[in-house]
């Protein structure tokens, strides 16, 4: 009938999983000191990485061995290597040693997280690592776990971002919308440099991409104030209802950062939700040569940044905090029988099943606890100083280059800056540059222009990485004129 | 200034990742081999995990041996044991070795699937595994990615119904919704008995609770579809728009199936989105003799189940099918500039991004990879029809003992029993067993009456552990009395 062995089960014993472990441990050492062999941007072509995969799934188990063998041939080649030090495109999602080691115990432990009473300290952790995390931010008092607010891990700045503007939803419409559906018009404020996640979640959250005002900013990419405060008179003129605004402290596009003290105070003034979306460079203000970038946050309603891209700590892990968690747990939360227990009805816990949009969730907080605790609040604060010196250094020579020029002035880690070649020369120039596997780039569109993006934010860059780059960007710049 | 050593940073290199990446293998396998040892449900009072903790965040490193040692110390007693065989609460969670490494290596290669061109392994596996799974469970063929349908791992079932949703509201407001918000009246189906995030789900995409109707059920906890046909015509009649109904194969409440045939042809006639949630159950038609539970799938547009509760596979990992990706790429698709790339643009690629909320997604596929190819279907399928045996082996104790009896026949592995002396003692009962620490077990309430579950699908819950549970549920109910 089945090909069951001694075993009397399919099962991996504690052993085998102690000799397959260090197998796999020792795979992904190796993987690390290999890295930088293998070309940064996968090669593949589309359908590739399928066509060597067998059709059909095996009907019998395989051994470990032949599967860890497979990692090879059949994954790495299609692999983007997001670790690799020479990976400088998007925003980075840089991982560490104690950030792998604490996800595998989150998995072994397998625990869910979504009561309290499931597992204690998988919520009491979260709460405890986010209020580390707010002090060390130098976060304003009312995010922490002892105020009206708190904070929660989100899997993504996409979701925190939807959260907030569903809680707004919720509070510009006294919680009606979730009961009745939404019968206003309600108005959602951001720049026109604003994350993608903010037109998704307008979508999502059923208030219409025709409802949200993108407004203009300055010659540095940041929102325009004195332009939101218009915006929002002539919607009220016209009878409609401001509701929320996102600000964000280095946009995607090019690391602006929005005045969010001029903008938090006109939401004071108007009654509107601030959301402030730090999701890449809120980690830098565990600088404090950096923190300058939290000024105005004690306007915010809620607040997130995303250790699973600068800090160390691998996806997924977004920390979003609010300043009245009850306006976030109205809009989520339910609670059917079979999740009642003692614990939630004496009002003492937290049970954050209510603080998202997920029942189910896991030991995230142990990721934090590790990388805060294995490198301390000065090590995390050396490799940041140390991002943004290379980016710096780099600016600098781009800046010195006549053949380049930078786009924007760089804030901190992210250099946005063309070939004075062109469009095309700089859209040939990232080609060429992707396609050598030396790095990975890549590109956005400011004043009309195509431009190149240069993130120093990958755990292993040093500073060789970035020469290199500058000089294979210089001599690739040259081949093609 | 900082307390840099030799190594001139503060990385874990990958000599010590071979180190510590052994010892918390190895005390993993030491878990599992002590893990019968700890109370499964945690015994600590509220606020008691925080309270051993250190208040501020530590200014430098420190080692990991000192933090390996902690998890023992501070974590463990916070711990429900999710992964003990004597876990028989909720749903299970299941893991297995071979997905517990597959999440090591996910973290390890940190990668970011969110566009094909981003690591075109992570997108053509999952596309890859998710039709062998869809052969493996018999599921209809318009799931398959050669058609116009497809599957994408989802975090959970919660944001898979969610999706769903919100594209059935697409689809009814002709896409304006998205555009506009929402300004018509939609209404939404479900069982009494459906899952609590359709309730959130419902209030998410603002189309409001109240226009969420709960169809009554038979005696067995099943939809009415008689009554459903009546509501939708109701509903109709009353100018309203009907758009959505979610059928679940497997309450969670009860594990009871809804006739997704009945309800599909009704769909199908009034054009309704048709989404079965199979978060729990749908696992058990990797078995022949189970595959019933699939009946009427065809009529469905979108269908999920849930690998992270039986099927071996460590959270996050749920399945989520749709007969018509377009609807959903529809709903979800933003495309800045900063995403652009050729391979997205030849639409030769999936970018799975536009099939969820989320942006960024791990590697999960591997997960799901590894199971399959370390089981085998057969391995597989040994296990599930284990499980099934031994609930029912238990059932068939409840129902021959007369202080106990079984509150609805159970369909696979979920038992739903009460003792006859009324709720007051079943109350009693679960609070003893619960704090005895020796089994974990949760409640619901059916036809009005504090009903005891009993969900035998842990990975290595075997019959001596379900036997160990119903001695000890007969004696400790005859110690209450």
């Amino acid at each position: 009938m089945n090909n069951l062995g001694e075993k009397n089960n399919f099962h991996m014993t504690p052993d085998e999983f102690r000799r397959f472990g260090r197998e796999m441990v020792d795979w992904i050492a190796d993987y690390y000191e290999d890295i930088e062999q293998f070309p940064v941007l996968s090669q593949v072509q589309p359908g590739e990485i399928r066509a060597r995969l067998p059709a059909a799934p095996p009907q019998n188990g395989e051994s470990f061995d032949e599967i860890i063998a497979d990692i090879e041939k059949l994954i790495l080649p299609g692999i983007t290597h997001w670790q690799s030090p020479n990976f400088f495109a998007f925003f980075p999602a840089n991982a560490s040693g104690p950030s792998i080691l604490a996800e595998l115990l989150s998995a072994g432990l397998g625990v869910q997280g979504m009561s309290w009473v499931t597992s204690p300290a998988c919520t009491e952790l979260e709460t405890h690592v986010l209020d580390w995390l707010a002090e060390m931010l130098g976060l304003p008092e009312k995010f922490m776990s002892n105020t009206k607010g708190g904070g929660v891990i989100q899997d993504t700045a996409s979701n925190a971002t939807l959260s907030a503007l569903l809680a707004a939803r919720e509070r510009s419409t006294n919680f009606s919308s979730n009961e009745n559906g939404i019968e206003n018009k309600l108005i959602v404020y951001a720049s026109t440099q604003t994350h993608s996640s903010i037109d998704k979640a307008v979508k999502i959250a059923g208030m219409g991409k025709n409802n949200l005002r993108l407004i203009d900013v300055d010659e540095q990419f940041s929102m325009r104030p004195e332009l939101l405060s218009r915006q929002i008179e002539a919607d009220r003129e016209a009878g409609l209802i401001p509701s929320f605004v996102c600000a964000t402290v280095g946009t995607t596009s090019s690391n602006a950062i929005d005045p969010v003290r001029e903008i938090g105070e006109i939401c004071v003034e108007e009654g509107l939700w601030l959301h402030v979306d730090a999701a890449m460079s809120g980690t830098a203000a565990l600088v404090p040569e950096f923190r300058y970038i939290n000024d105005g946050l004690e306007f915010a309603d809620s607040y997130c940044f995303n250790p699973h891209k600068w800090m160390f700590t691998n996806f997924d892990c977004d920390c979003f905090y609010v300043a009245d968690r009850a306006s976030l747990i109205k809009t989520f939360s339910v609670l059917p029988e079979y999740l009642r227990n003692k614990a939630t009805e004496s009002g003492a816990v937290i049970d954050y099943r209510d603080w998202h949009i997920q029942l189910g969730r896991r030991f995230r907080s142990l990721k934090l606890w590790f990388v805060i605790r294995y490198y301390g609040v000065e090590g995390l604060r050396h490799h940041i100083r140390q991002h943004v010196e290379l980016a710096q250094q780099f600016a600098e020579w781009v800046d010195k280059d006549p053949n380049f020029q930078l786009a924007v002035s760089p804030p901190l880690n992210l250099v946005c800056f063309r070939h004075t070649g062109g469009d095309e020369v700089n859209q040939q120039l990232l080609d060429s540059l992707n396609q050598s596997g030396k790095m990975y780039l890549t590109h956005t569109n400011l004043d009309e222009h195509f431009t190149l993006r240069m993130c120093v934010g990958q755990t292993y860059t040093e500073e060789k990485h970035v020469k290199q780059a500058w000089d294979l960007l210089q001599t690739t710049a040259e081949n093609i004129l």
